[in-house]
């Protein structure tokens, strides 16, 4: 290696927040890397910041700019924040996708329903299997997760090795796919890791992780002592943890029936790529609605008390034929995303009107995290003893716990955000300059930039409602009379005249008032009415609309 | 009592939710009853469903229409949730408001503030003192809560002894205000009870609940061991809580600060009724800045995350000249409501930027609740040994679990959500009728009904965005050109022309060929164009959006 050459990790996406995962990793002269991405995530919008927008992306403009330079994309697994902004990339990236077969085929529909080229997808064998990418060798590593077949990314440069962890647990039996395997693990470290740039999101919790075996049991418990139907919501893509609810119904005599599309089309790709295997049989909604509820159990998508999913949808009356009530049992065999808080207690509450039991996830027997806990990242750091970490995937705090629970034991860290630019080639993580980033929101079918003021300008619109005033000017003279026209504003205020008519009187007065000037020219008009309309509303309701003035001249 | 008597309860807000708390007993002929309301609180805004709303009232419509019957307002207590919306409604029922002393304080402001007459605040002593109003004697019996003086209200009617909660917690050593008195309750039951009409929100916690004076040592403990400036927020009308906190910070040799507004006022509040004595002396903001930050400690307003409130602000940066550094130390000595995640976590990640280290109530050492749980409200029943027990305030979920917690144990129990009038004369409860009830949002000055579409109007326009169209007709044929203007939608779409030159030339094009009945017809065009806009936006640009037509005509 050419002591100009450097090995460096810029985030764009991921860290300084829960979501959106994107890192770059790039070699050689600066200016010159190479570069490898390792996953392409999104991160989802909520009414209080990104109303009306369908998905956020992390900003890539800076490696669209150098993709000549990539020489390819890594899934590390197949949750939407890791591969969900593949399909709206891909087509200005354009260079391989390396993953697992199960991540392969989650990656490929996504690919296809927004017209990039799946072709491009190649199905790489877990480790010791290498692939070349560039001035990159890399692997994939199993680690168990919520999801099959996730994985870290041994990623071997000619500055030293790096194990990018991906999101990850320690799970010695995680039901589905690869148990962690500690010797396997040993033996690379012992080839020497250089840096471990490892999952942060759960490093505040305390205990060491459980194994997702370990909730088996008491769910198994709680199905067989259910007197109704039992309805249980996990996500879809936890394939294990859907396993295990299946099983538990089988195992209390009960037929099984998966709900909802996500579940259904989750379950036959871990199927067809055979991640999933000795899965009990399931029957199909229209058996389920003739089979007796206290033999019945249904497996649904929409643990987040997402609104058109199939938990809403049973909360809200009958679905598909089936209903809930008095006696059944609904189980949260899930935690609820910080957020989601709101949607899912209408969900409980609309059960609990129905009279049926909510079971939920507070006594920590029927939900374990997909992600290592404090002690499991330390117990993960002495195993590969890398000579830096750098903490990734997660919110600052996260990731400065992190970095100091390394440091605490001797490891050199860093807390890099995104668009840190951090140079590895020396003995500590240094940074080497900060890149522009930021995120790009999809709304509806196109991408604008969070901060182009398009989505804040529809918040002003929620918040303070708006008011359009039109008006004809003929020769510079005001022809009849202005209109005003509002929309989610109280119709009357406090004059107990209609608001429309109270706006319509103060333009008319000024117009007639306001000298030739004025009239002539139209940004004056339009401040001026602005300044009125608002006065106008702010006295008769109290509020400051958003105004727009359209000004019609006929000469 | 005559036969056709009867003893009604009715909760117009507060049962089906936790927040504006709003109860109505009635004694008296039906139809013809006197009534008694309990409580006059608010429920608070969020963007998922309210978004530029100020505040959410119960709907009182049902009251004010009766209010020649109506013989008095009590509030238990001065929580926004109790005594919020009495500002807003005093006016429209205008009948005395009885309260205990501190409580009256606040609700004397809040009435001056919205230009109700605080001369009808009644101050009452509490038990055994008793206060006639109509066919009721009632008395404010302490309980204690999270805020001084709470109290619940002992109505005497001619059908039987009612005990009313209010927001309550079983505790013998509150910090501020009266213990729990087991034997004055005693006292009371030994008279017979007929309905305890109970506070439900903490029904589903299944450990006793913890004094407010445990919390002391261990902040103490925390604070002492701190090395740079330490923060701390709780609610400011927790002042038990505030007085620890202070004490905390004198026992470790520190100068107390209280910041924020609300902090101050409900501190001096508390001292001027008398029911806060020796509270530490504390430092204004201008001495506090001259104070080294490990002699310093700060109690601040904005447990929540508020962002106009203290903490917020030094989370931002300085605040009054004080800002907060590596090494200094924030305690959220509160729990987050759910809902306000997001905004909490902002403050937690702004301040782990800054180095500032995060202490919130996970380990439960620095915190304890206001409401009694389920072993407590168990207990509580066994004292007081009612006929019935009527579970309010509360989600459906919580009403229904200790209506269940009731029933098990013997008691007769009902859930009564808000427009259930209950009837209480016999020896269970029943339903009597439904009352159609509601939420009136604050709207800036104005109430708006939640049902009006006001909001409603609002939220599309954040969601889909907003295109107005404008055109001119003289004698029935267009004049020029349609006009298109677009508010939070993407400027240019799939076809790279400009959003709303496409749209004006999809409009042009249909006035162009559109015949005279259609041209003649504003609602016609209205129809069309509005099927064209959306149309258009749907091929370029993927979303609907909100559209408003506006159609001038010249003769």
């Amino acid at each position: 290696m050419s002591s100009s050459e450097r090995l460096i990790y810029l985030p764009l996406g991921g860290a300084g927040e829960v979501g959106m995962n994107a890192y770059v990793y790039g070699y050689g002269r600066p200016g010159k890397e190479r570069y490898l991405l390792v996953d392409l995530g999104v991160t989802f919008p909520d009414m209080d910041g990104t109303p009306g927008v369908d998905l956020i992306f992390p900003d890539m403009a800076w490696l669209i700019e150098r993709r000549d330079r990539l020489d390819g994309i890594v899934i590390t697994h197949g949750h939407e924040d890791h591969i969900g902004a593949l399909g709206h990339f891909w087509n200005e990236l354009r260079v391989p996708v390396y993953c697992r077969r199960f991540t392969g085929a989650l990656a490929a529909r996504k690919m296809e329903e927004h017209g990039a080229d799946f072709n491009a997808i190649e199905i790489v064998q877990p480790y010791p299997a290498m692939t070349k990418a560039g001035p990159f060798k890399f692997s994939m590593v199993p680690l168990s997760h919520s999801i099959p077949e996730s994985s870290g990314v041994l990623i071997e440069t000619p500055a030293g090795r790096i194990m990018h962890s991906g999101d990850f647990k320690l799970d010695g039996s995680p039901v589905v796919g690869e148990a962690f395997d500690a010797e396997m693990f040993d033996g690379i470290a012992k080839k020497g890791i250089k840096v471990l740039t490892c999952d942060s999101t759960n490093v505040g919790v305390n205990h060491p992780g459980r194994s997702e075996s370990t909730v088996g049991p008491a769910i198994t418990d709680l199905v067989k002592g259910a007197s109704g139907m039992v309805v249980a919501t996990t996500f879809a893509s936890n394939v294990a943890r859907v396993k295990t609810l299946a099983e538990a119904g089988v195992a209390a005599g009960r037929s099984v029936c998966l709900l909802g599309r996500a579940m259904q089309r989750m379950v036959a790709t871990a199927k067809e790529t055979g991640v999933l295997t000795d899965f009990p049989n399931t029957v199909p909604s229209e058996e389920a609605v003739q089979i007796p509820r206290e033999n019945l159990m249904l497996i649904v998508t929409g643990s987040q008390g997402e609104r058109r999913a199939a938990s809403a949808q049973l909360s809200r009356g009958k679905y598909l034929g089936l209903k809930l009530a008095q006696g059944d049992m609904f189980l949260f065999s899930s935690k609820t995303i910080p957020g989601n808080e709101r949607g899912v207690l209408r969900i409980v509450n609309a059960y609990s009107e129905m009279g049926v039991d909510v079971v939920d996830d507070s006594s920590g027997d029927y939900h374990v995290s997909g992600h290592a806990n404090g002690p499991d990242l330390q117990a993960f750091r002495e195993l590969m003893h890398p000579e830096m970490v750098v903490p990734m995937h997660g919110e600052h705090r996260m990731l400065r716990k992190h970095a100091e629970q390394a440091q605490a034991s001797g490891t050199p860290s860093i807390i890099a955000v995104n668009g840190t630019m951090v140079d590895l080639t020396g003995p500590v993580p240094e940074v080497a300059e900060y890149i522009e980033t930021g995120r790009v929101y999809l709304d509806g079918a196109v991408k604008v930039g969070a901060m182009d003021g398009i989505v804040r300008s529809r918040l002003k619109m929620a918040m303070n409602g708006h008011v359009l005033v039109t008006l004809i000017l003929e020769n510079d003279e005001p022809l009849g009379e202005p209109w005003a026209e509002i929309s989610g504003l109280a119709e009357v205020g406090r004059s107990n005249a209609p608001l429309a008519e109270v706006i319509e009187a103060d333009v008319d007065q000024f117009l007639g008032r306001a000298g030739d000037a004025t009239l002539a020219d139209d940004d004056k008009i339009e401040e001026q009415i602005h300044r009125i309309v608002r006065q106008a509303c702010s006295k008769e309701i109290g509020k400051k609309p958003e105004v727009t003035v359209v000004t019609s001249r006929l000469t």
